[in-house]
């Protein structure tokens, strides 16, 4: 139906006859001369009809005048050197004189006009109106190249790329599982999978040695700012590995991914830090590194001084006292300190002290603190020393238990740091590794698996795994980027019995085991290779590489916080006799 | 954890010490001296297990002899040349004297040997083991190989791979809709894709120029022989086209594909032909034309023989009287000719006449059938003239209404062609071309779209279809691989008042169009280009590719014809608990 692409017209087409397709991006009739913005993908180019000796040309003409925003049309003309150069865009040098316009379907008043902001209920509704504006096109183009050059790579490999079923058996986790009603097994459902965890382990035990898969994932759980129903996951496993070989491919792929879609060279290799590590200086297990700011750990500073909050909590084996020393942080008022404590609160601080350093070097005299009264000259000195304070500084201090308190002083690390434009500019990419194997779950009493009940601990023998659970180390590791985890995996267990012992430690007894995982203890009897994998955030991914907060903008037909498609109308009723045939029935509302 | 794969060691790697990972294919003892034949992904190699001088070689004997099968093994050792030649493998050169052995896994007594042909459920059961064999490698892998040859087609063209939900709205040919319910939404469901349609037309008019996925799809219905639940499309389309645009692209992407996979060069161009020539040569809509014969229509010869089956249908304007010549056929006996006329019944043959040819100079001497007395001497000649019998052929009658006759003739030119051999060897792609619009549903005396709502028709305004519906043509097509609908699609319908003008025609009303497709009817108003698109089924392509009748010999973990995964145990009943937090009840059996 075309001979060329609007957006790619240029200098040496001048001369020749083109018939182009696309949309008109704006029509200005000028009296007997009309101009119109033809757009399709690859960008916009000038036509124009004006009157001349030509048979036909005053249909043209006519056309042209009547052409409105967004009109499908077919063009055919010749390109022209162009008076007014537009040097805004690639194809500003030349012009196209139709000889022939076509409207190939009208377009009715749109809604909305893209410049309007008109909110984004409105626009996932006209979702392909939005999808048509250069700049989500940019974004979504984006996407496209990271999934391509992620699948160019382990193509390149012979990682095998093999997919696992989207109708699966419910999981233990299994109140977010979505649920499939089986119309020819009554009362049974299928669960959507929440990763293909189970199945690529089952792959490595089916001899597949290495394999991918970009995956549909799914998670019923209340929609946090930023998550989706359903979402995107590059999913890898290896046979006969161990964390060195997974983590190797996987850096050299991110790699190569950022080198191809972003022209940009990552860190060569990624810094590595262990979870111990990262808690203690950064106070998050998913570091930003690009905010310089680390913890100073000042408890036994403090353990003799006269502030209560900071005695308590440093005389206690499971205290943690944490400064952060915010440089230029001195010029916050009041009320923005204000701002960060409340910050903090949501992540389980009862307070947050502070001091404004003036001059480190004066003591008492070169700070404001409401808490410089409960310290003496000694400790006061001590901090601003082991701190590094510099004049213009912030002093923050957090007190807690270890966890709380690193957490809130995390978090206040990552705000202060925004607020403040620490961020450093480019990529920080690293490794966290050495995560405990369980956390404590005071309510269940119980151990809870940190990454998922699969992970290898650090020991290979279940009776030293036993004798320290609650120090155990696995065999996990996540890729951060930017404070974002991006990518998650381990070695996992390969032996039935350190499997039998996890699930145990993890409270699932025998008889759960079996109706839960048997067909895995079973798989793990019959041959199973030493393995490990990991998975990636494809939607995170290539919402950082678009520069965008949301990855709602990188997913084509996202839903809404509330869960809905806004396009579709999805979720919608379904008629009653409809669901008998699934042999269910909606409760009546309490 | 290794230097090299145990299928690639050769005469190259003599005198080297490698590290091999693999299981134990076969462990023999000779008292003293050990065979194990350690295979990987890649082959397999022998590994020696010798006394020696060396010190430990004691403890790798001791090993070696407690080998059993499909124990996971590291083993370290040299490379020498064997002295026992095995041609069979390809490194049957040379073998590995292990100098180490590690048993990484044991492997409990297996439940099945592939060799003994336990049955596809205990197969499916066990699907690990199943998929570790030879053959199901090649299979799967030959999937992988085809799907990487498209990918890479399509990246090359530019195609954009964009994902489209999975939670989508429910469709109106519901009654094949998987219902998932909605959390956050009481009452409500969301519905998994029966394929991407509207999402990629949407696409189209979101100003992306050329899309493909690999799509899952879902169809919820009971399972014939071949089919699954869910299934893979290759889902493309394109902006601004017309049919040739996509049926040479789709072309060149299969030819490509073929040759890549098979090393096959498929016709080029394919075949070509209208539903009405293929329904009327071969009685189907998807010839296999590895099949030489062809239908001939009698009906202007028999119309006025004594025959009553013949002369009612060949004097009725909707009736069809069909020979088909089988060349050798005469061999079939009486008890074989039922056979087939039994498979013909099962499509709708009230009954199958026959005649075997001696000699067909010899006219009704030349001839044995039962309905030779029904037809006097011209008749008989002009049949054998028409159907350019020879001796030793048989001739095949079918009569009944246009449809049903080329339907079963159809299905008789099938069977009788693979039960005599008269399958040639290789690939026959086609394309079938105007396929009627609509067909008419006695039951329900309304229209019934032959391929989807939303393929364009034939004729551009909406008053000619409507006069003529009856005899509509669509813009749909179909690509057909030895007798196998591989791809099917069409131009779409991209103006609003066809849309609903073919809504109506399918007994759509307004309300139910503005409640099930308002989205779709929306975005052809603003703005909607022409386009068009196919989608291909990967299942079935990657099955003929690997020489399988079956696609569950080409997905990972399939489901049984009950719909069931042997290995997980889905579906499996839910808890009443969880089921309320979802909204839904399971009805009480009746």
């Amino acid at each position: 139906m075309r001979t060329h692409f609007c957006g790619l017209i240029d200098e040496r087409l001048i001369g020749q006859t083109v018939t182009l397709c696309g949309w008109a991006d704006v029509a200005r009739d000028l009296g007997g001369l009309c101009f119109i913005d033809l757009r399709d993908h690859e960008g916009i180019v000038q036509v124009v009809a004006e009157p001349a000796d030509v048979e036909g040309n005053d249909r043209v003409i006519a056309t042209a005048s009547d052409v409105g925003y967004e009109d499908c049309l077919r063009v055919t003309g010749q390109v022209r050197r162009r008076e007014s150069v537009n040097n805004k865009i690639p194809t500003g040098q030349v012009e196209v004189v139709a000889t022939a316009i076509e409207v190939l379907n009208k377009a009715e008043p749109l809604p909305f006009h893209a410049h309007e902001n008109p909110g984004e209920d409105i626009r996932l509704k006209y979702r392909y109106l939005d999808l048509r504006t250069a700049d989500m096109q940019r974004k979504m183009r984006t996407r496209t190249k990271l999934v391509r050059a992620l699948r160019r790579w382990l193509d390149e490999r012979d990682f095998q790329d093999i997919e696992t079923p989207i109708l699966t058996k419910a999981t233990p986790e299994g109140a977010r599982d979505f649920l499939v009603p089986a119309r020819m097994h009554p009362g049974e459902f299928y669960a959507l999978p929440q990763s293909p965890q189970l199945f690529k382990q089952i792959l490595m035990v089916a001899g597949f040695d290495r394999y991918y898969q970009i995956a549909r994932c799914f998670r019923d759980e209340a929609l946090r700012a930023d998550r989706q129903l359903e979402f995107t996951q590059l999913d890898m496993e290896f046979a006969w590995v161990q964390e060195s070989d997974v983590q190797d491919t996987a850096e050299a792929m991110i790699r190569d991914a950022f080198r191809e879609v972003m022209d940009v060279d990552l860190a060569q290799p990624f810094p590595r830090m262990t979870w111990a590590e990262a808690m203690r200086r950064f106070g998050s297990d998913k570091p930003d590194l690009r905010i310089a700011m680390e913890f100073t750990d000042i408890a036994e500073l403090v353990k003799d001084c006269e502030f209560k909050v900071f005695t308590d909590w440093a005389n206690d084996a499971k205290g943690r006292v944490v400064a952060l020393c915010v440089p230029g942080g001195a010029t916050l008022s009041r009320k923005q300190i204000d701002e960060v404590a409340a910050h903090a609160a949501k992540y389980g601080a009862k307070g947050l002290a502070w001091m404004k350093v003036t001059d480190p070097t004066l003591g008492r005299e070169g700070v404001n603190s409401p808490i410089a009264k409960f310290l003496d000259d000694a400790t006061l000195t001590a901090i601003l020393q082991a701190t590094a304070a510099s004049a213009g500084d912030l002093l923050l201090f957090g007190a807690g238990a270890w966890n709380t308190a690193s957490d809130f002083m995390g978090a206040v690390r990552l705000k202060v740091g925004k607020d403040l434009g620490l961020v450093r500019e480019g990529w920080a990419p690293l490794w966290v590794t050495d995560f405990p194997m369980f956390e404590w779950d005071e309510d269940a009493q119980r151990h809870v698996a940190l990454h998922h009940p699969f992970t290898a601990p650090a020991v290979d023998d279940v009776e030293s795994l036993r004798a320290n659970a609650h120090t155990a180390v696995s065999r996990g590791y996540d890729m951060v980027l930017n404070g974002n985890e991006i990518g998650g995996g381990s070695i996992r267990i390969h032996r039935p019995a350190m499997q039998a012992a996890v699930f145990e430690l993890l409270g699932i007894d025998a008889d759960e085991q079996l109706a839960k995982f048997g067909f895995l203890l079973d798989a793990l009897k019959y041959g199973a290779p030493p393995h490990g994998g990991i998975a990636f955030g494809i939607d995170r991914i290539a919402a950082l590489m678009a520069g965008t907060e949301s990855i709602r903008d990188v997913i084509a037909f996202p839903k809404t916080t509330g869960a809905q498609c806004m396009m579709t109308g999805a979720p919608s009723p379904i008629a009653d006799e409809q669901l008998a045939e699934i042999h269910i029935a909606v409760r009546p509302k309490k």
